[in-house]
């Protein structure tokens, strides 16, 4: 699994196609990538916690990178199953969401997200992500 | 499982916790419930087809109000896992979610929630979702 | 979603690539197929319930068999998710497994299954998986 | 996460619970665990690889078995939610499922589960597991 974009170049078409992406790519290598998502007030749940749907979100546009920078942007890749396990109660913050490939196949990728917050190393949320690659594009 | 509280109180708990929820509780059955999201330009992935968060979020958002319909508002609980099937691209236009909960136990309640799209009954998704009830609030 | 082969065919088919199928198809109807496994010894757990492998066998045989009714013994279909929610303990008994077909695509194939046991409708397991269609035996 | 017990008395607990344990502790460090499982003529499908429900018992196995290196075997934690990936088709011969403790809470325990085969550092299959851990039973 050998990336075919940079970091930057999957910045840039993130953002090209969703300008207002709250999270950035921080680095990419063989089978994994970075990113981080600093909270919004709009992430934020009564009591202080960051909601779910925001982590979920950052595990879909994490697996979306990672799959990206592995197959290019000419790939069209819809997610099909997402599994997530929310672990602990993270605080306001800079989320930090790691993907790793597990399986990067002609038809199926499948990798796994793990999420921490503000450097503390316990995971607060993990997570399994599917995405189908359709045929004319599926990784040589 | 014999509903605590109305559609109309579960709709209105919600409005003042989520102040600008994007969906609307339509009905409750024993153990039953649905929601209706119409969606936002925020909802529409280039394509023209309604982004995954979007879903993931409808579903967070219907098994908590399902869960709140059947042991009231006192409770915190919070979604442990959730796991959801992408199965079709939905249009843009009036999402429908019905939870159905399986188990509703003193410590972890888990249901599950179809979408539909439009007034097509074919699933555009499928989730099912974990909850666990804090200990001192748990349904009697 | 019609059926192209029915119980009997189906439950010949699975013998003959298993033969101590400790399962037998029930019936089959557009989209649904129901299996009934009585347990054994070998099933039971210490305490008396049943294990949860025995389930997740069940859950995986059912969803091969109704896929296997929609399109065919043809197809060398093989799982790739399985999501499994254990809802109550089950006693020793009969088992029975209903599945329902949420996708059937070219590529990917998507169902619930649900247990219920010894003639009680709480369900005691609930699943969703995920079948992966050889491209060339697919569904028409 | 610190183990309260050895691999040899996890190992001895296993087989005094389940005398005919088809899979063996290798080892345990803080919040992982490591078993193998002989592959055996009945774990074989047809075409030569190796059945999912062969799979996701040793992914249950090894949660459990990690669980009690941590907790002790006093607890009668039960799952209820495991998700597993099949990735690849393993080959008949020595699969090493290694289990680590994502969170281990007074409630619940989720951890995520990596197999591999035959040396191979390839993942073959990759689940998530969750257990519930009785209230007086609980981690300290």
């Amino acid at each position: 699994m050998t990336p075919v974009l940079t970091a930057e170049e999957i910045q840039a078409f993130l953002l090209s196609v969703f300008p207002k992406l709250p999270s950035k790519v921080i680095s990419i290598a063989p089978g994994q990538l970075v990113m981080e998502h600093v909270t919004r007030p709009y992430d934020i749940r009564p009591g202080g916690t960051i909601s779910g749907p925001t982590m979920m979100t950052l595990v879909d546009t994490v697996m979306y990178a990672v799959l990206l920078g592995h197959i290019g942007t000419v790939a069209m890749a819809v997610t099909t199953n997402l599994n997530i396990n929310f672990l602990r109660k993270p605080e306001p913050g800079v989320l930090k969401a790691e993907a790793k490939l597990l399986k990067l196949g002609k038809q199926l990728a499948v990798g796994e997200v793990t999420i921490t917050c503000n450097d503390d190393p316990t995971p607060v949320a993990h997570a399994t992500c599917t995405y189908s690659i359709p045929p004319s594009q599926s990784a040589k």
